[in-house]
């Protein structure tokens, strides 16, 4: 029987403990200095961070499964058991360039149902959480559910690169949507983004290509406030695979659904 | 003779001051209570702010003028003189739906001069500020002079609407920047967005229309960190009217400019 109390106890600890490492890793003054060779950076400590949560995972739990952005989980290919999802610096170029809005994301699902969530704001100290079936927060404040939106109201999160011609997505489709809604932002963190839906400080957030490391810990979040999630196109979104990504509000997500996207 | 640092301490305290008021406003909750009635509650919020910091520098500086957004100030048709910029909470949409990512913004000006330039992000209790021939800081810390960045490298604000077909600019031209960057970000105030240009968190920040309220502040941050600044054809900003607007990193703003835009 599988102990989900104690595991998110521990999982909170231990990302907490992994924020405190970035903060420290960050200069006193507000240089980037690491901007001649950001890729470098990134690399050691987006490992560092992850072989620190993966080390305490195997430690703790020696029978969960681990799939992580940097690939020092396990090869995992189906969804059986217990299966940590985790994205040690989502929001990588944040991270370089503005030392702020980037989050650690670690999403854990039973035989494929999320149960835990966990995005952590680093630089902000603010933790988004849920459990499921008991609610979201952020650090002790619960998130309401989502309020119904209508379009015209509707703060959305979509890069401007989707408003240009590209591979995934028709751009047309795009533009109709910006034109409609009230306001459009991106923050470049899929995570933070996430977080934001389910605070209700977007209404919806949408993007062409995900891994699951980006949005496993999200929509743990988004379900605990009544958010849909999907696929651009409608569809389930795969934990093992890449996807086409659209999350907010019900409502709105569905409205825009059925009469922008499909 | 003016006493510039008097008029810097007071500033600052004022400001502080006004963000302790709103923060307070805020309920214990994270629900957005007022997402309603949005223009009830903004018009409120901005008017107390403003009237309370213009209430401050009347009693203090009884010759000083002061341009508002909501107006409480005075009729300027001139830069003569002392002359208080102010926009109580920019970045009102963030305030209502997020209650974050807003700031108060003051820019203090002698005969067209920009001498102070305050930008507080009220929620992160971070206070951007610059003094002429002094520098900028963020709280106590010194923000560097901008590092020269390559175009291919660069993190560009600019909102998705901008890339749509509009009446302010042929989109095209925005379209081939947008391709050509790293990455684009929007954040939904203008302030903020110069706080990050002044900060290197951003490496330009473009939009087609502002008013002087939004941007005043924000010239004296980018100013002191050698950033550049013109209209979005490369003209001198005229802090009387609205501007087109585009700030950047020096090497930055001269390449996007005689390359992409005029």
């Amino acid at each position: 029987m599988t102990n989900w109390k104690d595991i998110d106890q521990k999982a909170k600890q231990w990302v907490k403990e992994a924020g405190e490492k970035i903060r420290n890793s960050f200069d006193s003054t507000l240089s980037i200095q690491y901007k001649s060779n950001p890729n470098d950076l990134v690399t050691n400590m987006d490992k560092e961070i992850e072989q620190f949560l993966i080390g305490k995972i195997q430690e703790t739990y020696p029978e969960h499964r681990i799939l992580g952005e940097e690939g020092y989980g396990d090869e995992v290919t189906s969804l059986d058991g217990v299966l940590w999802i985790i994205d040690p610096i989502d929001g990588t170029m944040n991270f370089v360039h503005q030392q702020r809005n980037f989050a650690i994301s670690v999403g854990i699902y039973g035989d494929g149902i999320g149960y835990i969530g966990l995005i952590y704001d680093v630089v902000h100290n603010e933790l988004y959480h849920a459990f499921k079936g008991e609610g979201a927060f952020m650090n002790d404040l619960p998130l309401p559910m989502l309020d119904k939106v209508k379009i015209e109201e509707a703060i959305v999160s979509v890069n401007a690169t989707w408003l240009l011609e590209n591979p995934r997505i028709d751009h047309n489709l795009m533009t109709k949507i910006v034109k409609k809604v009230r306001g459009t932002r991106s923050y470049g963190s899929a995570a933070l983004e996430c977080a934001y839906v389910a605070s209700g400080r977007l209404d919806a957030y949408m993007t062409m290509r995900l891994a699951p490391w980006d949005f496993a810990a999200g929509l743990v979040l988004i379900e605990e406030v009544g958010g849909s999630m999907s696929t651009i196109t409608g569809e389930k979104l795969d934990l093992l695979t890449k996807n086409s990504f659209f999350v907010g509000e019900k409502s709105l997500h569905n409205l825009i659904l059925t009469e922008y996207l499909i």
